[in-house]
């Protein structure tokens, strides 16, 4: 398979060369995106805030908004909030639906989140906004679907909207643009007993 | 499946969160992990560039290297700049196969970014080494995946390890502690001619 000279080599990459130079020419649309990153595996939150460090690094202003996680201190707060020209970064879940054990608190925390989204998301002037384990609030029925389906429906054009959870419904994984399934291969929690760690989960 | 009372919820979130609390205990083991992010999917990356900005949110010193990405400005760079007592963040590359075309210097480039991996594993003071891409120079036979194993067989028990890249090589997989398969679900390059934009992609 592997060519066996350098002037090989060079032959093949030329001609590859070419292929690419024409695939990536026929890629011209420019479009927000619906992205959604789903499955039980690491990185569906760490890949948004990647994209969200890309986005305040090209100075688009970015809103993050976190439906489960709340007052804890972590590390991309401690960060984002150097950049409070470029990026909003609320917190705004109570933990875990057994740490409430208060389900209309945890519909009233849910509702008052996506509000905020909607807000973010209806305002151009917002080029990325982020609904940080949104899945998990419909997966527990806390919104309806429908309702999330519409607003992003009439979402402004260039605005990229990254929607993070495990078991993302299917309408939602048919109305996006690019669909990530994070899938668990190992995972040191489960295997090891290792503990949460500074840098890797928060 | 669902309760159906406010009442039966919160006695069904009572006793989950004593079987978590539980679970949550048992998790007490604190060590530097060898984190793979592989498949054919996006946000292998994006995932350990957002674990980057938790880790420097946390005042822990973080070394990037990157195998293909070379002189492009990048929205991660510009961010991570920012950041100098914490991050080093290198683009070593020069592109890939097929805009170099050349197989020598290729290997010569990957050795020259994996030689400064190996610097800042070798360098406790460190918390958090990214080698991005260099699965494929592995898969390239760029480098020997039998060296790469050395290393990590020898890092400092602390430092966290990120290896990014499609087509991850098993003997890699076997010895990590964290594995995510990014399964591609959906991707609008692909499906709608969507280019490659700016806080999305760079």
């Amino acid at each position: 398979m592997k060519p066996r000279t350098d002037a090989e080599h060079q032959e093949r990459m030329r001609k590859l060369k070419v292929a690419q130079d024409r695939k990536i020419a026929s890629k011209t649309i420019e479009k927000g995106l619906i992205i959604v990153h789903t499955g039980t595996g690491k990185g569906k939150t760490s890949a948004a805030l990647g994209m969200v460090v890309r986005a305040i690094g090209h100075g688009m202003k970015v809103g993050v908004i976190q439906f489960v996680k709340g007052a804890m201190q972590t590390g991309e707060k401690a960060v984002f909030d150097r950049f409070p020209d470029f990026v909003e970064f609320k917190p705004m879940g109570e933990g875990f639906t057994w740490d409430t054990q208060d389900r209309s608190r945890d519909i009233a925390v849910a509702r008052a989140a996506w509000d905020e989204v909607k807000r973010m998301i209806a305002d151009p002037s917002y080029h990325m906004v982020v609904a940080d384990e949104l899945n998990i609030v419909l997966r527990y029925d806390y919104l309806p679907v429908d309702e999330v389906l519409a607003v992003l429906a009439n979402k402004p054009a260039m605005t990229h909207v990254i929607i993070t959870g495990r078991n993302a419904p299917q309408p939602l994984i048919d109305a996006a643009d690019l669909v990530t399934d994070m899938t668990q291969v190992k995972h040191p929690f489960r295997e090891q007993n290792v503990k949460a760690q500074r840098g890797i989960e928060f």
